[in-house]
């Protein structure tokens, strides 16, 4: 069975008449025509006429914070587990607030984690990293080492966990999109290319698959094909300009473009080079998709096309009608995400979101739709294309396929209902 | 006086040929053909064949940290202050530590930082900003109305500090990049363009001025000319996809692209619109650069291409012979890196070296190049060029037409001397 179902399906047009898409705003809200709205009360406050403490005294000091932080206002910007989940919380997740970013980078305190021993704490004077297996020289190499090979790029990736959204595959259950779409980030990536080192080593002929190894308690492990291997992946020891977070993998992981996040091993320590997949437990116990009738879906690397509006969603609710600010994130792991579309009136029409760029492959994008809100309830939806072709499915087009059983790669459109407070929940509706 | 009084001058070629380069490489370094050199020892160590505490114990849980911070072994990347260079440190600068970090973005925790009077805490609450002088209608704005403006956006910027490298213009003195070029950050932005702003409360025909002003206790205040207040000026809340930094503006900032950093206000709270400059303190006194016969440039707002070899440098000196990266920043206020050349023999020779994306402009570009060092004395410097055929210049170039007396807009090229031991110094030759 594909793992790419919608590719070549038919395709909807969204309404891109705005004239139209107004006229039809059943749901009490409407795409902005302009910002010419009174945003503001047209007289001072005295917040700004009067001298307020912070004009007065002087403030920190440039010693203050020689690695800085939020500011005590921003408390609540921070990964969140969700306690049930899993039994330990060595082996077990965080979440992104991606309610509360914008723009596409994840700033490195917020990226989830996702441990399945915990994070260890590696000294990068001790790290190594082995090539061996079905090369023509073996090698090792200290952290100094990797730092001196030609070659060294940047490039910004998504990294998605398989298992994202995988709570709302039996139906709306997590209510915020930091839990249904948080197990995400977005990062520039500093490394050279894994083909740099392999090439080094020199794969022997009949290499076909490549192995990389963690350096913590799970030894975590997975297989990925040599083309894949060849392409696009990277070693990499800086995010964001600076080293990899312990919970990222520091001092060393790989990097798998648009491929599921189990596999971007952290702390990474040997690649072994061999002949066929390893089969180990994280691709077949884990990491495999069951389906209805029993059979399973195994290898499914790609993270297809997916969207999730972030503002307004069940942590962000609205606060007043008028003008108003959808936003929302889209990424494909197929390519460079060429359109997303948004509803407030539950599918009945959508209109094509602004995508604010850069607009990369294989990293998230920003969206934006300005809206107008009467107070009325709304049911908003978005759904993203790749250049592929391949637009996002519902969640029941995806279970249709594939059933229930599994809680991976769930790419199903989400709802948000805004009720008329503003507050807003996570639903379905079919 | 222009202040860009090399453009259009004659810009030299870098010898682009990889064969006579390696011939003249008479300092005893050469770019790398290849990266066909033994990196690494062929037999594995008991580092990587013994299994070490942290395969055998597990780490930590992911509530360890609902906001991460860097491992404890990357102590050592901090912005730091130099004592000496200011009387208080509330009216003060630190430096980036550009010598450690990679690709462009920098992190927030790390972003210098500039203050006239200490960085306030403002409680977003209680922040307003204020558009008066010569507009239609005066207006007042919390944090939520901003938030609610159509044309949200998200665009990279340097933000450099117009006394970078100030301590230079009489000699080389401060030993690292971080101190001699670390009044730099570059990170991604969340606002709208100032343009929405200004167009809200509509400017009479006569306004052509805009002035920023501060909340802290120096009110900081900069005259901007009207045209480029509607070209690309931005009013911010994020940076990086996160709250601005309490030292960076929190909860608003003025982005003023290309243009010297003193310029983007912080902690915005309001915007007068006027017919001429308020010739304030911060543009008289300060941020104007007095000539050796006594007249002075003013309103030196753009900050012209310069590039730095961060690595190596002083705090980040060579630990091995055999391959090894150079790699540096490049950037212009007037636009878009286009070339960065190299040399390691004090200029007898030059090479183009390779850009690394995103180039972006009025964005830091990151340029790499592949050496081979067999362990004689190098003179590194690099120059950049950008897309108005501007070339980077000598520090002798500029001190012919602008004298010594100032401590701003030092855009000249820096030499690095790295000894036959690694270690690497601050110098300048003629």
């Amino acid at each position: 069975m594909s793992n790419h179902e919608k590719k070549g399906g038919q395709v909807p047009q969204p309404d891109l008449s705005r004239r139209r898409f107004l006229g039809a705003a059943g749901a009490g809200a409407a795409v902005a025509a302009s910002g010419g709205v009174a945003f503001a009360q047209g007289k001072p406050d005295p917040l700004i006429t009067e001298i307020q403490d912070w004009n007065r005294y002087l403030g920190d000091s440039v010693a203050a914070h020689p690695y800085g932080k939020p500011s005590k206002f921003e408390a609540h910007v921070v990964r969140r587990d969700v306690e049930w989940l899993t039994a330990s919380r060595e082996s077990s997740i965080n979440f992104t607030p991606i309610h509360a970013l914008d723009g596409i980078i994840t700033p490195n305190g917020v990226c989830f984690e996702r441990h399945h021993g915990g994070a260890p704490e590696i000294d990068p004077s001790k790290h190594r990293l082995m090539i061996n297996g079905l090369v023509d020289k073996p090698l090792v190499f200290t952290m100094e080492d990797l730092k001196r090979f030609p070659g060294r790029t940047n490039k910004i990736f998504f990294l998605e966990c398989a298992a994202n959204g995988g709570m709302e595959w039996k139906g709306a259950q997590l209510n915020g999109c930091q839990f249904t779409h948080g197990m995400i980030h977005n990062v520039m990536y500093t490394g050279i290319p894994l083909k740099v080192l392999l090439d080094e080593a020199g794969v022997k002929t009949n290499g076909k698959w490549v192995m990389p190894e963690g350096a913590d308690s799970a030894a975590m492990t997975r297989s990925i094909p040599i083309e894949k291997a060849m392409k696009d992946c990277m070693v990499v020891w800086a995010m964001n300009g600076e080293a990899l977070r312990q919970e990222q993998g520091y001092p060393l992981r790989i990097v798998v473009p648009g491929w599921e996040g189990n596999m971007w091993v952290k702390w990474l320590r040997r690649l072994e080079v061999g002949d066929q997949p390893w089969h180990h437990r994280e691709e077949t116990s884990k990491y495999t998709d069951l389906l209805a009738d029993g059979r399973a879906r195994r290898f499914t690397w790609i993270m297809d096309a997916k969207s999730i509006v972030t503002n307004p969603s069940p942590q962000a609710p609205l606060k007043s009608k008028g003008p108003n600010v959808l936003s929302g994130l889209a990424w494909s792991g197929r390519g460079t995400i060429t359109r997303v579309d948004v509803t407030i009136d539950g599918g009945k029409n959508w209109v094509a979101a602004r995508l604010d760029g850069p607009v990369l492959p294989l990293s998230l994008t920003r969206f934006y739709a300005d809206i107008e809100w009467d107070g009325r309830e709304m049911l908003i939806q978005s759904r993203a294309m790749d250049d592929t072709g391949y637009l996002q499915p519902t969640k029941d087009e995806l279970r249709k396929v594939r059933g229930v059983n599994s809680i991976y790669h769930n790419n199903g459109i989400q709802t948000w209902l805004v009720r008329a407070n503003g507050e807003t929940e996570n639903v379905e509706i079919s």
